[in-house]
């Protein structure tokens, strides 16, 4: 009864996951046709420049419509049409065009993220990237880059020294106050950083190129269908406070999680081993 | 007899140019077989961090040799070779990985640079990021993006005001006290910035899709191949004192002559529209 159940759970995921990786796959072919095209950019706040894309929006409509004709009672969060409530176990994650900055200035780091998130906890996770035709996938079968042509498991660099570590975040201008010095300390600490890359920073995190991303000021859809990529490749996400980071906010991805404990306690103004929360 | 020599001159640009692309991309297809794999990385300098991989080196000693197998007499200036003294009118000026940091850190935003210079002035340049397919040409017939399947002519943005205008450099820690002053003046006056992107930047200046493109101590092999490619789609390229940036340092890149001006008196600390070079 209880094997049976359990191969009940595996199919649905199963399932579950080969829809994720399908809406993302569309999704993703829908953005390369904009992608270095004439695109209307508008201008969603009236202080600061908030930049939105009528690909944005084309996509978020074909990922909500294709996720209601199958089921219809789970929940959706979107960037541009906000939440539809959910009857269900189930919530959707997605941002159509994560890195909408990336994708105005032709740089292909940007991605159409798809998250699934079941009984408040993060179940599975897409990020297509189709102008490299890459699609990262993570589940609880691991995380994976799936190409054309092949598929390969991922797993995170085993940095365990902010002295060896490379730090990625998407521009310095997201961090104001205390932030922007509590992340200058940490960047101090660490081999190099480097700025840009949106989520395909947690890409390459889980791929083991780069072993911290740090950014504040989030939003859930920015960084919720990133948390399974992070941690089915071996990786520790959190807030800066070492809480699920399911609001967005501040954010904290390493490699390790003694690397991961190190750059909390930099970002929290502690000395690295004065942590109150070393490693495990 | 003037015909004859005319027709000899575009004849022998057409050879040259045919040279640079074949070079451009071999060390591409080189350098891609060393992305995403262990390589060895090694520190140059003793103070900080300056990584040069065994991919460069390799792409190098080929670059070096094909060159020198057609034109003995021709001078070449690389990253890690140093200079190869000229009994000619013609100097190459390669750099086999542009961007090592983009490449370490899995980021396909790096470019093997191949540029070619006659009697002092930049002819041709070469960019090639052979893990997007692409080849950036800028020859005295324009700029063009060759693809395998297609080539398409460049042009700059038309964009003439800061307020409107995407500005991109490949770190802020590139800038250090009145030229840090002075990119975050600019930076401020402009609609968006972006880091990261190293030669890239240029290409997307030429593409259309970038505005501004500002750096600090760059050398001459990595600015120099990327001349013909800002100027052949329309763009303006200079040190901040608006002289031809052939030894590197600060370099502004502008999409328009127009905004070029704004950004060099920005830069220089004069209000916008009181420069002493108006705009043409």
């Amino acid at each position: 009864m209880r094997l049976a159940c359990m191969a009940e759970g595996a199919h649905e995921i199963a399932i579950l996951e080969s829809l994720s990786l399908e809406l993302a796959r569309k999704a993703g072919t829908t953005a390369k046709a904009y992608f270095r095209r004439q695109v209307t950019i508008e201008n969603k706040t009236s202080g600061g420049f908030d930049p939105v894309t009528s690909a944005d929006r084309a996509i978020e409509s074909l990922l909500r419509e294709a996720i209601l004709e199958r089921y219809p009672d789970h929940g959706i969060v979107g960037e541009e049409e906000g939440t539809h409530s959910a009857d269900s176990r189930y919530t959707w994650i997605i941002d159509p065009i994560d890195g909408t900055r990336s994708f105005m200035t032709g740089l292909p780091l940007w991605g159409t993220l798809v998250g699934l998130v079941r009984d408040g906890s993060p179940l599975l996770g897409v990020l297509s990237q189709p102008v490299l035709n890459e699609v990262f996938l993570g589940a609880p079968s691991g995380t994976w880059l799936i190409h054309p042509e092949r598929r390969e498991r991922l797993r995170t660099r085993q940095c365990t020294e902010l002295e060896q570590a490379t730090l990625a975040s998407t521009h310095p201008d997201l961090f104001a106050g205390a932030a922007a010095d509590a992340f200058g300390a940490l960047a101090k600490r660490c081999l190099m950083s480097r700025f840009g890359g949106d989520c395909y920073n947690y890409a390459m995190l889980a791929a083991g190129y780069t072993d911290l991303v740090v950014e504040d000021r989030l939003k859930s859809y920015d960084i919720v269908p990133l948390i399974p990529i992070v941690e089915g490749a071996g990786g520790v996400v959190t807030d800066w406070q070492g809480r699920p980071p399911l609001d967005g906010g501040q954010v904290v991805a390493g490699a390790t999680a003694e690397l991961h404990a190190q750059a909390l306690a930099v970002l929290n103004g502690a000395a690295p081993g004065a942590s109150e929360e070393p490693a495990p």
